[in-house]
């Protein structure tokens, strides 16, 4: 495993501040207009699979993603959460952390789905959102 | 959290014969045309986000996806896994396990977004794949 890929994007120092940043892996807004509160936590060396990291690795990412989850539910109270690891454009570990709501643009399809309805973007207030991941993540390095 | 839903087909007994069952999980076959190989790990319990199991039942539910993963990448050498648990539409705990390949009828996309193509399913041999997941989950039940 290279800890860093030609032209993979996310092996390149983050173009925005990670809401919270680790030794292993970082937590970014995705920037995606329908869904302000989408998450991505991305795993720091380019590794491809979830079963090409070692287990306690794994389980550290997955520790990052579900304090994430959990931190979301808490501030925004959504329908359902979506979790995806695709990476079929961008083959370097990265989980999507996504609170669903009836009516966000695409309930109860998958937000790569097309889209249903001129969705309600529920805003998160990240001045509230990064001090509450930072106290949830506090343990975790 | 209740043992079953009225009206959740995930609480029902399953239709088709389950590629392995334990108590606390099953792995089913998808069942999708486009993608023989999809498999799916559904919680027996209706629970409906990762953050509602307790943490030793969440460990053993990945436990189980990540097999069902490694599995299906021995057999198949796909050129992607997908992993996810959206729930959407039925809001029952379970993973969606999906081997991608680049001629698929989806690749690059989400197997959720428009088809981009006429894809090339692989097929999966099942007499191999049920043993197969068998040895590999021996130690789970």
């Amino acid at each position: 495993m290279s800890e860093a890929a030609a032209d993979c994007v996310l092996c390149l120092p983050p173009a925005a501040s990670p809401l919270w940043a680790g030794e292993r892996c970082r937590v970014m807004l995705a920037g995606e207009p329908d869904y302000p509160s989408f998450c991505r936590v991305i795993w720091r060396t380019h590794v491809r699979e979830m079963t090409d990291l070692a287990a306690i690795d794994r389980e550290h990412l997955l520790a990052v993603v579900f304090t994430v989850e959990r931190v979301l539910r808490e501030l925004l109270q959504p329908d359902k959460i979506n979790l995806a690891a695709l990476g079929n454009q961008v083959p370097h570990l990265h989980w999507h952390v996504i609170p669903r709501f009836r009516d966000d643009a695409h309930f109860p399809d998958a937000v790569w789905a097309l889209r249903r309805r001129t969705g309600v973007p529920r805003a998160v207030d990240e001045s509230v959102l990064r001090p509450n991941l930072a106290a949830a993540l506090s343990g975790i390095r």
